[in-house]
Protein backbone atom coordinates (compact mmCIF):
# COMPACT_ATOMS: atom_id res chain seq x y z
CA UNK A 1 0.00 0.00 0.00
CA UNK A 2 1.73 3.16 -1.07
CA UNK A 3 2.22 5.90 1.45
CA UNK A 4 -0.89 7.90 1.92
CA UNK A 5 0.88 11.41 0.61
CA UNK A 6 1.85 9.58 -2.61
CA UNK A 7 -1.56 8.78 -3.57
CA UNK A 8 -3.00 12.38 -2.60
CA UNK A 9 -3.49 15.27 -5.30
CA UNK A 10 -2.03 18.58 -4.64
CA UNK A 11 -6.11 19.67 -3.89
CA UNK A 12 -5.60 17.01 -1.21
CA UNK A 13 -1.97 17.64 0.19
CA UNK A 14 -3.21 21.70 -0.08
CA UNK A 15 -6.24 20.96 2.31
CA UNK A 16 -3.51 18.65 5.00
CA UNK A 17 -0.99 21.38 4.98
CA UNK A 18 -4.16 24.18 6.28
CA UNK A 19 -4.99 21.29 8.78
CA UNK A 20 -1.80 20.25 9.96
CA UNK A 21 0.03 24.34 9.78
CA UNK A 22 -3.05 25.24 12.36
CA UNK A 23 -2.69 22.46 14.40
CA UNK A 24 1.26 23.51 14.40
CA UNK A 25 0.61 26.55 15.82
CA UNK A 26 -2.22 26.16 18.21
CA UNK A 27 -0.63 23.23 19.62
CA UNK A 28 2.00 25.87 21.15
CA UNK A 29 0.21 26.11 24.18
CA UNK A 30 -2.28 23.44 26.57
CA UNK A 31 -5.38 24.20 24.16
CA UNK A 32 -4.26 22.33 20.85
CA UNK A 33 -7.53 23.37 18.91
CA UNK A 34 -7.69 27.11 19.03
CA UNK A 35 -5.35 29.71 18.31
CA UNK A 36 -4.61 32.12 20.65
CA UNK A 37 -3.54 35.86 19.62
CA UNK A 38 -0.22 34.61 20.30
CA UNK A 39 -0.02 31.55 18.40
CA UNK A 40 -2.17 33.21 15.50
CA UNK A 41 1.04 36.45 15.51
CA UNK A 42 3.75 33.03 15.07
CA UNK A 43 1.54 32.11 12.10
CA UNK A 44 1.08 35.09 10.27
CA UNK A 45 5.22 36.20 10.79
CA UNK A 46 6.02 32.41 9.88
CA UNK A 47 3.68 31.41 7.29
CA UNK A 48 2.40 34.85 5.71
CA UNK A 49 5.62 36.68 5.78
CA UNK A 50 4.99 38.40 2.00
CA UNK A 51 1.40 39.14 3.04
CA UNK A 52 2.72 40.62 6.58
CA UNK A 53 5.45 43.17 5.13
CA UNK A 54 2.41 44.39 2.55
CA UNK A 55 0.74 45.73 5.86
CA UNK A 56 1.00 49.08 6.71
CA UNK A 57 -0.85 48.75 10.34
CA UNK A 58 1.45 47.59 12.19
CA UNK A 59 -1.72 46.51 14.64
CA UNK A 60 -2.44 44.21 11.88
CA UNK A 61 -2.60 40.77 13.58
CA UNK A 62 -5.23 42.73 16.86
CA UNK A 63 -7.60 43.46 13.76
CA UNK A 64 -6.83 40.00 12.17
CA UNK A 65 -7.90 38.69 15.37
CA UNK A 66 -10.84 40.56 16.12
CA UNK A 67 -12.51 40.25 12.20
CA UNK A 68 -11.68 36.47 12.50
CA UNK A 69 -12.81 36.06 16.05
CA UNK A 70 -16.60 35.46 15.55
CA UNK A 71 -17.62 33.76 18.86
CA UNK A 72 -15.48 36.25 20.80
CA UNK A 73 -13.58 33.77 22.71
CA UNK A 74 -10.34 35.56 21.94
CA UNK A 75 -9.02 32.79 20.16
CA UNK A 76 -9.11 31.27 16.85
CA UNK A 77 -11.10 27.66 16.11
CA UNK A 78 -10.47 25.93 12.84
CA UNK A 79 -13.31 27.74 11.31
CA UNK A 80 -12.25 31.18 12.05
CA UNK A 81 -8.70 30.50 10.69
CA UNK A 82 -10.01 28.93 7.38
CA UNK A 83 -11.73 32.48 6.83
CA UNK A 84 -8.31 33.90 7.01
CA UNK A 85 -7.34 31.58 4.08
CA UNK A 86 -10.42 32.45 2.03
CA UNK A 87 -10.16 36.06 2.44
CA UNK A 88 -6.83 35.82 1.43
CA UNK A 89 -7.18 33.45 -1.26
CA UNK A 90 -9.89 35.70 -2.64
CA UNK A 91 -7.82 38.61 -2.68
CA UNK A 92 -4.74 36.96 -4.48
CA UNK A 93 -7.35 35.55 -6.53
CA UNK A 94 -8.84 39.20 -7.87
CA UNK A 95 -4.73 39.94 -8.36
CA UNK A 96 -4.86 36.63 -10.56
CA UNK A 97 -7.98 37.63 -12.78
CA UNK A 98 -6.49 41.29 -12.83
CA UNK A 99 -3.13 39.44 -13.91
CA UNK A 100 -4.64 37.86 -16.87
CA UNK A 101 -7.14 40.23 -18.54
CA UNK A 102 -3.98 41.77 -19.17
CA UNK A 103 -1.77 38.98 -20.29
CA UNK A 104 -4.65 38.51 -23.06
CA UNK A 105 -4.76 41.62 -24.04
CA UNK B 1 16.03 37.85 -7.15
CA UNK B 2 14.84 34.48 -6.22
CA UNK B 3 11.94 33.42 -8.26
CA UNK B 4 8.83 33.58 -6.30
CA UNK B 5 7.69 30.53 -5.72
CA UNK B 6 11.32 29.59 -3.93
CA UNK B 7 10.55 32.53 -1.40
CA UNK B 8 6.95 31.20 -0.79
CA UNK B 9 6.36 29.81 2.36
CA UNK B 10 3.79 26.21 2.22
CA UNK B 11 0.78 27.62 3.14
CA UNK B 12 1.60 30.65 0.63
CA UNK B 13 1.89 27.82 -2.15
CA UNK B 14 -0.93 26.14 -0.50
CA UNK B 15 -3.27 29.34 -2.02
CA UNK B 16 -1.80 30.15 -4.71
CA UNK B 17 -2.29 26.12 -5.54
CA UNK B 18 -5.95 26.70 -4.51
CA UNK B 19 -6.14 29.55 -7.23
CA UNK B 20 -4.61 28.12 -10.23
CA UNK B 21 -6.39 24.90 -9.74
CA UNK B 22 -9.69 26.83 -9.87
CA UNK B 23 -8.90 28.87 -12.99
CA UNK B 24 -7.62 25.84 -14.35
CA UNK B 25 -10.75 24.23 -14.35
CA UNK B 26 -12.90 27.31 -14.62
CA UNK B 27 -11.10 28.05 -17.53
CA UNK B 28 -11.95 25.13 -19.73
CA UNK B 29 -15.27 27.37 -21.29
CA UNK B 30 -15.38 30.73 -22.24
CA UNK B 31 -15.98 31.98 -18.65
CA UNK B 32 -12.52 31.31 -16.80
CA UNK B 33 -14.21 32.77 -13.34
CA UNK B 34 -17.04 30.11 -12.67
CA UNK B 35 -16.76 26.55 -12.60
CA UNK B 36 -19.90 25.11 -14.26
CA UNK B 37 -21.29 22.01 -13.11
CA UNK B 38 -19.68 20.30 -15.69
CA UNK B 39 -16.25 21.97 -14.97
CA UNK B 40 -16.89 21.21 -10.91
CA UNK B 41 -17.77 17.63 -11.56
CA UNK B 42 -14.22 17.32 -13.83
CA UNK B 43 -12.20 18.89 -10.73
CA UNK B 44 -13.75 17.13 -7.83
CA UNK B 45 -13.04 13.54 -9.83
CA UNK B 46 -9.71 14.62 -11.21
CA UNK B 47 -8.38 16.29 -7.33
CA UNK B 48 -10.70 15.30 -5.03
CA UNK B 49 -10.96 11.21 -5.45
CA UNK B 50 -10.57 10.28 -2.22
CA UNK B 51 -13.79 11.91 -1.09
CA UNK B 52 -15.71 11.11 -3.86
CA UNK B 53 -14.84 7.63 -3.13
CA UNK B 54 -16.15 7.79 0.06
CA UNK B 55 -20.14 9.33 -1.20
CA UNK B 56 -22.37 6.51 -1.70
CA UNK B 57 -24.68 9.02 -3.21
CA UNK B 58 -24.08 8.50 -7.11
CA UNK B 59 -25.05 12.68 -7.36
CA UNK B 60 -23.18 14.01 -5.43
CA UNK B 61 -21.48 16.92 -7.95
CA UNK B 62 -25.40 17.79 -7.93
CA UNK B 63 -25.56 18.16 -3.99
CA UNK B 64 -22.30 19.81 -3.58
CA UNK B 65 -23.27 22.06 -6.88
CA UNK B 66 -27.00 23.37 -5.35
CA UNK B 67 -24.93 23.59 -1.99
CA UNK B 68 -22.41 25.96 -3.05
CA UNK B 69 -24.14 27.94 -5.84
CA UNK B 70 -25.35 30.23 -3.50
CA UNK B 71 -26.32 33.32 -5.78
CA UNK B 72 -28.27 30.64 -7.99
CA UNK B 73 -26.40 31.36 -10.96
CA UNK B 74 -25.66 27.77 -11.61
CA UNK B 75 -21.67 27.96 -12.07
CA UNK B 76 -19.41 28.79 -8.81
CA UNK B 77 -16.95 31.75 -8.24
CA UNK B 78 -14.05 31.42 -6.19
CA UNK B 79 -15.51 32.51 -2.91
CA UNK B 80 -18.56 29.58 -3.50
CA UNK B 81 -15.61 27.12 -4.28
CA UNK B 82 -13.88 27.98 -1.00
CA UNK B 83 -16.31 26.78 1.02
CA UNK B 84 -16.57 23.50 -0.30
CA UNK B 85 -12.52 23.48 0.74
CA UNK B 86 -13.23 24.91 4.28
CA UNK B 87 -16.14 22.21 4.53
CA UNK B 88 -13.77 19.54 3.45
CA UNK B 89 -10.69 20.97 5.49
CA UNK B 90 -13.47 20.66 8.21
CA UNK B 91 -14.38 17.64 8.00
CA UNK B 92 -10.75 16.28 8.17
CA UNK B 93 -9.77 18.53 10.74
CA UNK B 94 -11.94 16.82 12.91
CA UNK B 95 -11.12 13.22 11.72
CA UNK B 96 -7.50 14.84 12.57
CA UNK B 97 -8.73 15.54 16.58
CA UNK B 98 -10.41 12.59 17.19
CA UNK B 99 -6.93 10.70 16.06
CA UNK B 100 -4.89 13.08 18.07
CA UNK B 101 -6.94 11.77 21.14
CA UNK B 102 -6.73 8.31 20.45
CA UNK B 103 -2.65 8.65 20.14
CA UNK B 104 -2.37 10.89 23.22
CA UNK B 105 -4.49 8.34 25.78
Amino acid sequence: LAPISETMTELEKCMESLIVIFHHYAGKDSDGNHLSKKELKQLIETELPTFLKAQKNPKVVDTIMKDLDQNKDSKLDFEEFMSLIVGLSMACDSCYMHFEKKCKK
